[in-house]
């Protein structure tokens, strides 16, 4: 007999992700979970989009990580409140990990929570978090054919960030391939070039998502 | 009740491993799992140890990936026998996926096996695959922080690799701090700085392993 472990740990995961879902949309919380590889730029990024939404709107983090609070510690040094979940292990965040972090926060004056998930282009593309959107982040020293070795994230996801485009010239990066390659996966993702802790192209980026937590 | 699924699925996965530990020593087959991020530079790092040692040995690879065999088609164009093995969304190889590879080599004219696994930093480092050692790369623009995220693989390692030296004014990148990170999680494990595609430092790897190729 092969027992399929997958399906009911999917289900209670997603089970408690639509009770989380349901908890933001009553709070009008937007809530983006933030998939990338080691090193992609995944806090450089979060810092830049608060730096362009914390004027307009109240903002936490929720980092998730193997190991460490180096990256809590970044965002709260900006006065952002953050909550550091440590998996122990898990190459992933599941919906019950985010909800103990989400029952520390205070959702009733919040608008927007950014999800930090574990450094992964893999495990994270299959877990429901109730979050709004997954937006997954490449950084261009990663190399322009990861759409072709990792399709899930491309497919999941709800934008594409490229980061580190500032590097493009140190890099043989194909840009057009990249795009191309995006394209075939995921028609309708816009594709944000950025240069994350240089500030640049963080405009576009940084209102795709304002228009949405309007919205929320 | 509680079960541990981890359990029983790692001691099937140790059982294979053991018998492909025992099918390498008997045919004097050295077997390196190299473990890293996408876009850390794994098939480069691949193609420049090939490069360097090819003249003494008989070398093939197995590559790991979720999908498409582009990294094996790049090893086939040098001229060295390469397995593709695709995951099929899983975010490791197992040692069951190793042996259906290993069987379609010749293990009676080869002195080495660069087992490519799957771009993770989290997943793999639990497998035990029969390999000889765990060889782990970490590329300059993933940030000098990584051994503080993700102990476990820096822990496991045999050797670490770190790629895109070259990069390095690019990057604001401490390698003191690095190194000593390593050396807090890892003591005994020597640290190979490298260039892969510019073919910078790989002596010093090479010869690293060059000299275990020949015991085995």
């Amino acid at each position: 007999m092969k027992i399929d472990l997958h399906k009911p740990i999917l289900e209670k995961n997603d089970a408690l992700a639509a009770d989380l879902r349901r908890r933001f949309a009553e709070h009008h919380v937007y809530v983006v979970d933030l998939l990338a590889s080691p090193g992609s730029g995944k806090t450089s990024t979060i810092l830049a989009t608060i730096d362009a939404l914390r004027d307009e709107f109240n903002i936490a983090v929720i980092e998730g990580d193997i190991a460490s609070s180096v990256d809590a510690e970044k965002i709260k040094a900006q006065g952002i409140p953050a909550v550091q979940i440590n998996t122990g292990g898990a190459c992933h965040l599941e919906s019950a990990m985010l909800k103990r972090a989400v029952d520390v926060l205070d959702l009733a004056r919040l608008d927007l929570i950014i999800v930090e998930n574990v450094g992964n282009l893999v495990c994270p593309t299959d877990f429901d978090l109730g979050e709004n959107a997954k937006v997954m982040i490449l950084s261009v020293p990663e190399g322009d054919d990861k759409p072709l070795k990792y399709p899930g994230v491309f497919q999941v996801s709800d934008a594409v960030i490229l980061n580190k485009v500032d590097t493009m010239p140190v890099f043989d990066f194909d840009r057009d391939a990249f795009e191309s390659a995006v394209r075939d996966l995921n028609p309708k993702a816009p594709i944000f070039p950025i240069a994350a802790t240089k500030g640049q192209g963080v405009e576009e980026w940084a209102s795709w998502l304002a228009e949405r937590v309007r919205e929320a």
